[in-house]
């Protein structure tokens, strides 16, 4: 896995990515929110070979996303259990899945989302908890945090300078 | 890129996940929010290779998150437009810097994100649009779409009867 490690990167969006690793481990955990747990299961249902399976596992589980529950002694099998990080995840699966659908045409939807109390659809938008109000690029702004380094002041600062343009 | 087409997997999260492209795809579309347009916007901002970048913003072109508009002609130059499409990216980017922040301490954090009219913090969540819930596992079940086709249905039962175990 050749890439520049976004670690460093003061972006919360960027250090996300790297804490989560790539694609394949998006799909792993949107399968753990489906009840997969074992390594079959995963490889099972994401037909990928077992060496790339474990290393994702493993790198999600060094980062807080899983912890593993010995659910065999001989030989020692383990299943991946969502922690509290892991299953904090799942907004982000939902405006992912909530996009995916939207730019699909409604024959071509093959998974809906439904509340299990009264099996009316769910319609995934992110808001502020604050006010309520939908989030979008006009009335959502990024501001300085306490680590704000020089450099994301100047992006922030270039940011407000392209929106002061329109 | 060596890597499995995801395009035909039947989940809206996996199809979104090939539609976008890969991580740096997510930050393109990041620092486009962020008002960078130009091709050597991008390059200072990301520090990525220019072959690395020109590739990415020809795929956002070609699945329709960006449109490339003529900015200067002889040579000709063009910025790169976030269309309706990418435009509705930004709940996904929302929740993703939520998660990112949510696991960093306080003083750890260099972005934040305020409502540029009243300067107040803003606080994304995700919920259904319909009830006003927050989405959670719990609350959140698939369903199946018009164009479910045998595996997903199998999917849904596999996480149906996990849930029942619970």
């Amino acid at each position: 896995m050749q890439r520049t490690s976004f670690a460093a990167w003061e972006c919360p969006a960027a250090r996300a990515l790297e804490s989560v690793g790539d694609w394949w481990s998006i799909l792993i955990l949107r399968d753990a929110f489906r009840g997969v747990r074992r390594f079959d299961e995963f490889l099972e249902s994401l037909g990928v070979a077992p060496n790339m399976l474990a290393r994702r596992l493993k790198h999600l589980t060094e980062q807080g996303l899983f912890e593993r529950r010995l659910y065999a002694e001989r030989p020692a099998r383990y299943e991946y259990v969502l922690t509290p990080k892991g299953r904090d995840f799942f907004p982000v699966l939902m405006a992912l899945f909530a996009w995916g659908n939207r730019h699909l045409a409604d024959d071509e939807r093959a998974f809906l989302l439904g509340d299990p109390a009264t099996n009316l659809e769910r319609d995934p938008v992110v808001i502020d908890a604050r006010t309520g109000e939908r989030l979008t690029p006009r009335n959502t702004v990024h501001v300085p945090g306490p680590a704000a380094s020089a450099e994301t002041l100047r992006a922030i600062e270039f940011a407000r300078a392209r929106r002061a343009e329109r």
